[in-house]
């Protein structure tokens, strides 16, 4: 979501309208924030899987859950929270417990026991005692075990939750590769994000898999997402819609009067260059296709014509009367379009980590002389 | 809650005790993560109201409605998420909204509908056009007009939710003081926090009440708070609980091993001076009247003598073959019991925003010498 760009539309009595309020933005706020952070975090993993490991630091259960579900809008692989995958068919895993490891009187044993209960899932957790000194010999240990009794496991590495993970998944894959272990996976967990991802990576860190909790869960750098649910139009006795408008100090608070469309505007090639604010009646085919003059509120002396683009509507009719008017698709679907989107339409510079370019939301010329004749009208009335 | 300080200690089957692992750390991370802050925001007003408006950038509902309870443990005077009201018996409040102001042709008419319905909690959004030219204006033509109808409002004010708090509230609280109105309050809101307020309070803010939301209910400057769940001891054959270590380069995430007493050391004049970790045995009373050696984990050369202290055991039992042994205290009753540690028992010095003086977590010289013992053996071993 970007600045002022309308993304729900609500049309209903005053008091009901009051009433989905509190809600919808609690929605709309926690989920994009996750599904935002959880998309930079898999964007710095360049490819490799990126688990959900958060629920324990979430803020309580519906984060967890729905954060979950955020998390693999945002592209992770899976989630360790069991009742958000059965919940939203998302795929569910994790690995050992320190715990398990601990429960045993020692660590070859726990291992053992591990690969016994699990061997196609043979993910040891290396760092209870010392990672390089006994974790991965031990491991590597009941590695050869399964080979002399001829289990071939599907899924068998190891897990490092501390320590210098760059060193230490060097260290690990060598002792690993050395051992003729090249197929056994390299898991690393703690304190992750798109930062420490993208630092261990740079370092040479030798990572298959990448475990996220509590940084991706609650969005640590910046855990609040600020959208706000604003009345744009009250119907008046003829039965019309008035705008209305609320002015603020900063420039960006200026509500958007009035019922709206959203365009999302395409090139040539499939990418999208801006958004686009209209008034209720839209933008005709023919504007389309003779070329429109847009204005970027933030410059607007600065007037662009579009031409040669292709204009896709953002919003579409979910609920009518109280009820949907369609089924909501599946989170599979929705984290498949938000690839969709972020791959092929959305510039890649727009989801730089830092300092991204901005996404454009322009407004019609018509759109906005209506605008900044209310506000004229409200600043001097 | 202070690093690797036993809070809750869970004797159960393995497999009981990791099934509630999950819950119990959303719990007690989250709801700790926002007392915390509502503590902060709270000292930072200085004796004024504070109210909860954060719901619609909670982390969804959970975090909305619980963290509601969490803020009022930590000292809010009351919050607008109504059901956390009605679930917590928590004191409900608001003020009007920018909807109520745009949905009439103009402000003053909006004010006026307001003061009829809600005479005695008239508190009026004066930023939706323009504070002091509009705004104050108006909301003080309302209040003469309730004036002259004789009616007398328990509550009345206005409500600055944008721009320079400090500014605005000085100007707003001289026109409000000039029209007669002294007992008129002053609410500020639009992303405030512990540092926000007290700067505003620095600059000569007039301000009666802060809302605050979103950097509350985040606790934004560090949503993240890091309480852990290891396994200490594990029974033997022979039915006796032996001591489990886990290691790490990191001294602070090396766990405590085996079963703990944990106690609150007091001065003469009531002040806590000190945690202290125990073995499962405790400290006898000849031990506190001789007075006891005790050593700080992190300077261990430095060895304390307590005498003339007085202990209280921090730990209770709650729950005994999965029933409460004891009703659970209501919400008032915590936050009673949270401001008199608070007031009355922990140094101000360890309630600094910026660096704190830390809270010591002592342990007894056998306790201690007992978790050097198993490092060793497990580090050499």
């Amino acid at each position: 979501m970007y600045p002022n760009e309308p993304i729900i539309t609500v049309v209903a009595d005053l008091v009901q309208a009051q009433i989905v309020e509190t809600e919808l933005l609690a929605q709309v706020n926690h989920q994009s924030l996750v599904a935002t952070k959880a998309n930079r975090v898999v964007r710095a993993a360049q490819g490799r899987a990126v688990s959900d490991f958060g629920a324990r630091r979430a803020h309580n259960n519906d984060a967890a859950v729905l954060g979950a579900r955020a998390c693999y809008i945002g592209g992770v692989t899976g989630t360790a929270t069991v009742s958000a995958a059965q919940e939203f068919d998302i795929p569910v895993g994790g690995t050992m417990a320190h715990s398990w490891v601990m429960y045993y009187q020692d660590e070859l044993t726990a291992f053992r026991k591990f690969a016994e209960v699990y061997p196609d899932n043979c993910i040891l957790l290396v760092d209870t005692y010392d990672v390089l000194k006994t974790g991965v010999p031990n491991a590597i240990k009941v590695f050869d075990e399964m080979k002399q009794k001829g289990i071939q496991s599907k899924n068998y590495g190891i897990r490092l939750d501390s320590g210098d993970l760059a060193y230490l998944s060097r260290e690990s894959r060598r002792m690993l590769d050395e051992a003729g272990y090249e197929a056994a996976k390299i898991v690393v967990s703690n304190s992750l994000d798109e930062y420490t991802i993208t630092s261990i990576l740079d370092q040479g860190g030798k990572i298959d898999s990448f475990g996220v909790g509590e940084r991706m869960i609650t969005a640590k750098s910046d855990p609040v997402f600020g959208a706000v649910y604003k009345l744009c139009a009250v119907t008046n006795d003829q039965g019309e819609f008035e705008p209305r408008i609320k002015i603020s100090e900063t420039v960006e608070k200026i509500t958007n009067p009035g019922l709206k469309r959203v365009y999302r505007v395409f090139n040539a090639e499939g990418k999208a260059f801006a958004d686009l604010i209209a008034g209720a009646d839209g933008v005709s085919p023919e504007a389309v296709r003779d070329g429109i003059i847009v204005i970027d509120p933030e410059r607007p002396w600065k007037k662009r014509l579009f031409r040669d683009c292709t204009l896709r509507e953002l919003q579409k009719k979910v609920m009518d009367g109280g009820r949907r008017t369609e089924k909501s698709p599946s989170v599979r679907e929705i984290a498949k379009y938000v690839r969709h989107q972020l791959n092929e339409e959305i510039w890649e510079e727009e989801q730089r980590f830092r300092n991204p370019h901005k996404h454009y939301i322009d407004m019609t010329s018509d759109y906005y002389n209506m605008k900044m004749g209310m506000l004229e009208e409200k600043a001097h009335g």
